[in-house]
């Protein structure tokens, strides 16, 4: 059994960095802030007798050795960069569960055949530098490392630069085909564990993602003089889109997904018919078919709306991933650790995108969520409960073990 | 007949402060560009023996005399300031149209009974400090003067200090019960005079006015794990008010109007399921009960969505107009006048607030609306065409005849 406090206070150490005074954490990627929570992690790695070793983005490899020099790694992680309002869990749960259960081997002295790895994956949450799930996503790649290290933030710096600063820009070259399995710990960011009363949900994959940026214009025109017959109010229109798009998810259950985000008006004045509206869409679903109707409906939906107002309408995708399916072998071995340990568990689909379906597409690779409060993430006041952190963990530990002795 | 080739050169000269890059104004209330649209207006008036006098909220009065020097006044004006990309005309004309008018009367040596005024009233756009139509307010008892001199801009300067530093805040009263009529020559600001192909139109009224700040308080999270059923989005509740705000609009024509120009998103990140809609609601009509019904649905419609969606609503007006009917007196000798000038005319009922909606409450008041290309205003591009400009002038020039010399 891995240490609840040991895993808690761990957690507690780390979110110092970056510490916000409502209770969250600002530590966003390749910042001073990221390289001082790598220092840490290393520092706790080496403690525990791990080789160390950073490739070209930055992500960083802890292994412990196994017995057997030619069997294949069995991997976890997750990563240290968090929101510019983020919580203390998001990613720092899934890096601190991967060495916790190294803590757990060394502390009870347990050999294992194959080596065991905990992975720090550069920028996952991409609010600095986009896009997200930068640094798994070059390692499985799924992402041009050059292409990555040229992205700039808002103030023109490069990830590369950033990394140079930082002093985590690495060398080696790590196998990516020679992993056994790759685990990631996260809590769901959702609502359904807490909805059910489920201490770890076994993830079965993730949904896919379409994003779209859509400008739609019309003439901007005063509120009072301007008959309704002869309007051209692009807000009237995107008001009409918005709905479409929740309609469209929920006409695809259960796993349809369909928010519009960002909505900005111009000339945002109360007595003038905005001309313009420009409007973020974000569709999900798990099965492929369905997430693409979905995306045709969207089309559909938009060429009707805005000819019927008037208004001409750009519709640009800006992101597009296919629904994953995790490996049996992780998915299974999760299920089993959870039983065997008789946490309450449940099936579940990631929702959201993580540095696991990156690593799904080089290596089998499985999940296992925890609650949070009221499903809320991505805000300082994101919470979880150390029981919960600690179930997963366990579930995590018995999950690797299982492919890292057999 | 007034001069077409003076009324155009004045307005094109006046149109040189402030002048925008895209061949608008920006001329704000009471800045030194202000004042300088002022002191040309009042050195015109010099020039052609009007005598000018000062309101405490800077309101200026030109004022030709007439032959009997008990006969109430007759009047005419608009306002200097725009909006900060606002046209050439919106405002200008009205004042320099009422120039134009003393103009015409000293070239042909005309006398008058009544004597004859031009106002340039201060603050009609409001942009720069709330509310709009300030100095016709005051004048007509309808907003309080240490109020308004105590209403601040964007940089906390109160409006009493920036009279005083452009040097207009002045003393004299001038007696609003002694006025015979008050007409106002404008852009229509809307389609309906060139969709129809009239050179004027007869204004009859003012539709009346309800504003609102509407802010919808729902839940933010995550746009994937979040499950449609479970969640509490405030865009999706915004969408379906804005269009209940257009239906009800529709719902009471030919007069209703509803725009939302003002729709803001909190957080505003496209994988963000918005938590929180800040948006603005303007409701107008002629009839004042089915004003007061449509404001009666838009409760109904915020209520029942809010409700629906799991969000809290909080509804507040934020300005009140009643619906204005103009003075037969005005309204008839507008018609007259462009009848015996055979200017081609519809009556039409003014969608705008206007200088001469606050005259109302205190004297006969009328409008004389002209044309603006593509019913464009409060935009650089605001163009309007020299007949028309013209003709409205005119039509103000024999209606202010038939009223100061009967
Ligand atoms: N885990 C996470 O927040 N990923 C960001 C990308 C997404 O919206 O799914
Ligand atoms: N004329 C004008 O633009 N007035 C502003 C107030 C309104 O929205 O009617």
């Amino acid at each position: 059994r891995t240490d609840r406090e040991r895993l808690w206070r761990s957690l507690m150490d780390l979110a110092r960095l970056g510490a916000t005074p409502k209770g969250g954490v600002n530590r966003q990627a390749l910042t001073e802030l990221d390289r001082q929570a790598r220092d840490l992690f290393i520092e706790w790695c080496h403690a525990e007798g791990c080789t160390v070793r950073i490739d070209a983005i930055g992500n960083i490899f802890a292994r412990r050795p196994g017995l057997d020099p030619d069997a294949p790694v069995v991997m976890t992680g997750s990563h240290l960069d968090s929101q510019p309002t983020g919580g203390k869990f998001d990613g720092s749960y899934g890096v601190l569960a991967g060495l916790e259960v190294i803590r757990t081997l060394n502390y009870h002295d347990i050999r294992t055949r194959a080596p065991i790895e905990v992975v720090a994956w550069t920028n996952e949450e991409g609010c600095r530098f986009p896009p997200c799930m930068m640094g798994s996503g070059v390692f499985a790649g799924q992402l041009e490392l050059e292409a990555m290290l040229a992205q700039t933030d808002a103030e023109g710096v490069t990830a590369g630069e950033a990394l140079d600063a930082i002093g985590y820009r690495g060398s080696n070259e790590i196998d990516k085909y020679h992993i056994k399995a790759f685990f990631e710990c996260h809590i769901e960011q959702g609502p359904i564990l807490e909805d059910t009363d489920n201490a770890v949900g076994v993830v079965v994959g993730a949904l896919g993602q379409k994003w779209f940026d859509l400008t739609l214009t019309g003439l901007e025109a005063h509120a009072g003089p301007t008959p309704m017959s002869l309007r051209r109010d692009a807000m009237l229109g995107a008001a009409e889109i918005t709905q479409a798009v929740n309609r469209i998810a929920n006409d695809h259950p259960p796993h349809g997904r369909g928010t519009v985000g960002v909505l900005q008006l111009h000339p945002g004045s109360r007595n003038v018919i905005p001309g313009q509206v420009r409007m973020t869409v974000d569709l999900r679903h798990f099965e492929p078919k369905a997430l693409v109707a979905m995306a045709e409906e969207l089309h559909q939906v938009v060429e009707e709306t805005s000819q019927r107002h008037g208004l001409s309408a750009e519709l640009k995708p800006t992101a597009d991933f296919a629904p994953e399916h995790f490996a049996d072998r992780c998915v299974d071995a999760v299920r089993r650790a959870a039983e065997a340990l008789e946490c309450s568990h449940m099936d579940i689909v990631s929702g959201a995108g993580h540095d696991a379906i990156f690593m799904s597409r080089v290596a089998p690779a499985g999940m296992i969520f925890v609650p949070c409060e009221n499903g809320i993430s991505h805000n300082e006041i994101e919470n979880a409960d150390p029981s919960d952190l600690h179930d997963g963990c366990n579930v995590l530990l018995h999950a690797m073990l299982e492919q890292a002795i057999t």
